[in-house]
């Protein structure tokens, strides 16, 4: 299959100034120079620029600009030829035609970076990576792809594995002594190799719920009594973003209704029922129905009437809906019709429980008058960053793929440790470290099979 | 404004492998270089590319390619710098925005073609043509947008109009030299140089009726009587085009629903009802429809069932509809079904046709048995290009602007010959030539006004 020239359209579809089709293979040269008009295009240097016409026998298709870059100094490592064209489907079609004409293949998805994989230019997660930066509409989830495709964890893992390689190879050597009680792998030094790649894992894992909710939005709920001010808080948060948004191109009202973004985190708002009114029926479905979304969110803000909820009522509610289970802030709303005095015993009530892992905060804003919402907004990117600049991360997890197969890789590795400490025979150690060892390969696609390439690569576009 | 350096996002937009910006202008490379991490570009020579990243202060936006076209080997003349990057809105708006901040403007649609214009590297109708290009969707209209761009019939033109001007200028000496009855301009000899280019101007204003309806598509009637079989035929036609049409990517049935398209040309197919049944108030109102879709159709295709219409009543159709006064071709329908002697009658009726000047074919066909079909579509197909192959044409005018100016250079040239046959003064030839020359100049440019630039560029989409 590598031996073939593969051809496609690499700019989006549609109409603009210009397009790019994209040939790769050891044809690639070859073919294009056969329907061009210009110069000799087996002669130009790599990463030369040349003008000229595409055509079919006597019949100009194009006037063009033809991009070479020579292997193995490419995207794919192969013959690259980029053919930028007047921005026409019609004429991109035209071009395509004449290039399968003269022996080159319509390229799969994703093709051309499944080459760059195969070739040994990029591991899977930076093939991984470029689906993700292709597809990142906000500066997070942007940030970690390009963080990614430039190496990101895998740096760390590739040699992390190479150790464990090297003493699963020793431990399996003495297998091959038989009898002879020799031992060439030192135990304390290997569980000591197991202790720190499990916590590299663990670290790696611990960040995949951040790194999905990065990548694909922070579900955000929120719940209270009827008249707490919901709508107005989410109107409010909704409006002052949506005049900080309003000078991208592109980015339309209908697609952030209720979707905000803070430093460049989506968050995506989630609005309950009030959970009570009185102490009937419904109330029981209101908050059976509000634990329900807390449980689907990331996050939530609670918000509270600071001049008609009593503290204790306040009590229960956290008590009910079990607040302290999730992550989220509590907000006392309409503070500019109450005295700051009113505050005291709200805190005494948050005081109670701040023996609690992930106590919420308590916060007093008014939706009305906007007052502290610039501050509920930076408690709501410190809840899901802890309150790091994600650029900075270099180990976040945001591929269920790596997650799984960390996981996978941690408790083979975990079955390792123990039966190392147990003192079990060197083939059951060796089993399990070669499973671990298997789970962590097929992250960067050292160890690597034909349907899991299948299942990545078919999800990119055609052209990549 | 031609001082300053313009960006803007080049190919389409939405989501694809990769996406280019585009920079023109003196800062092009300096505004780059200053957000590229890679090599020094203002070292690099023209016609090469680089790989590198785009940062912002320490942040990397991309991983891209950056491709020189220094001054004056470039579209537009000026440094121009083509920076690829990853095909996502969010990645494209990142990196222009930083480009922005060093300096860079916004273009504004078709700023780039403007430059190329304004730099004098295009003429008007070059410029004209790169919309067309973009814009064509079918081989006819594709060809003539290359044919323009590559200079078409601007050429010419510019030739006879210098002719002109050296006349104009002799004749204005003239004047200067007062009551002395000096002839510096040779009558007989600019009658004669008048008239050559009034045959080139009537022949690219008799081409504009064709060139609209490649550009624009044929509006096509099938008119007849009912049960003529217009349906039949209709369906058929369409069929036989889906059938061709089906293997290429990205045509929807909807959007042929009505129109087929022979070599590359599209015709538009206009049913109407049919054009009488008896002798009554509805006979006239089919004949009046029917005449008004003639009358905006630029070919028709008459339809009677050889089986049932008398040659008398053909007779009586054609003059009717005025058949002899639009183009088309009759069509007998149904000859599966009647012996060849049948036909003759008819071709007699359209022999007494013959002296007109577009006397109609006689084409028998059966729309069921798809019988003699190829040949309609081929007639129909010669009808419209004078059965020329588009590609070879040199000389087609598609644009109303240019048509309108082509027509009024032609009046004011008819008044200055006219002028000269009455032995007129000086002046008033001399100011019919310059009207001549100035509407001759418009076409292409080498006399323009902001206004004329602004609606023509203003067509255009942003990038290119």
């Amino acid at each position: 299959m590598l031996q073939d020239t593969i051809a496609a359209l690499a700019t989006p579809q549609g109409v603009g100034a210009i397009g790019v089709i994209r040939l790769s293979g050891q044809e690639a040269i070859a073919i294009t120079d056969r329907v061009f008009k210009g110069k000799n295009l087996q002669k130009q240097a790599s990463h030369t620029i040349h003008y000229g016409h595409i055509v079919e026998g006597e019949k100009i298709l194009d006037e063009v600009m033809v991009s070479l870059f020579r292997s193995p100094k490419s995207f794919t490592t192969e013959d690259v030829v980029e053919i930028s064209c007047h921005g026409s489907q019609f004429i991109a079609e035209q071009i395509l035609q004449v290039l399968i004409k003269q022996g080159a293949r319509a390229a799969r998805p994703g093709e051309f970076t499944l080459r760059a994989f195969m070739n040994g230019r990029i591991d899977l997660t930076q093939a991984e990576a470029v689906a993700d930066l292709i597809a990142s509409d906000s500066a997070a989830s942007h940030d970690i792809a390009i963080n990614q495709m430039r190496g990101g964890f895998a740096h760390d893992l590739k040699n992390l594995r190479q150790q464990l390689i090297d003493y699963a190879a020793l431990i399996e050597l003495e297998l091959d002594f038989g009898e002879e009680d020799v031992e060439f792998a030192n135990r304390d030094k290997l569980l000591h190799l197991i202790a720190e790649v499990q916590a590299k894992l663990t670290q790696l894992i611990h960040s995949f719920k951040l790194g999905n909710v990065i990548k694909h939005g922070v579900n955000t709920v929120i719940a209270g009594r009827p008249n707490a001010g919901k709508s107005t808080l989410l109107n409010a948060l909704l409006n002052e973003d949506r005049a900080i948004v309003s000078d991208i191109p592109g980015t339309t009202r209908d697609t952030i209704e209720e979707v905000i973004n803070i430093q460049g985190i989506q968050f995506r708002f989630i609005d309950t029922a009030g959970i009570r009114n009185t102490e009937d029926v419904i109330e029981k479905k209101g908050v059976e129905k509000t634990l329900e979304k807390l449980k689907q969110s990331a996050v939530y803000i609670y918000l509270f009437d600071v001049n008609s909820l009593t503290p204790e009522e306040l009590h229960n509610d956290i008590q009910e809906l079990n607040l302290l289970g999730f992550r989220g802030i509590i907000c006392g709303n309409k503070i500019d019709r109450a005295g700051w005095k009113q505050t005291a015993p709200f805190y005494k009530v948050l005081e109670a429980h701040q023996a609690s892992e992930q106590h919420p905060e308590l916060l007093f804003i008014s939706a009305d008058t906007h007052f502290n919402l610039p501050l509920l907004r930076q408690k709501l990117y410190a809840l899901v960053t802890d309150n790091e600049p994600i650029s900075g991360r270099s180990v976040l997890v945001t591929n269920i793929r790596h997650y799984e197969a960390l996981i996978k890789s941690s408790e083979a590795l975990s079955r390792a440790a123990h039966g190392l400490q147990q003192q079990q025979g060197g083939e059951l150690v060796a089993f399990d470290l070669r499973d671990a060892l298997q789970h962590l390969g097929s992250i960067t696609g050292e160890v690597s099979n034909e349907e899991v390439l299948g299942s990545i690569f078919s999800r990119f576009c055609i052209g990549k």
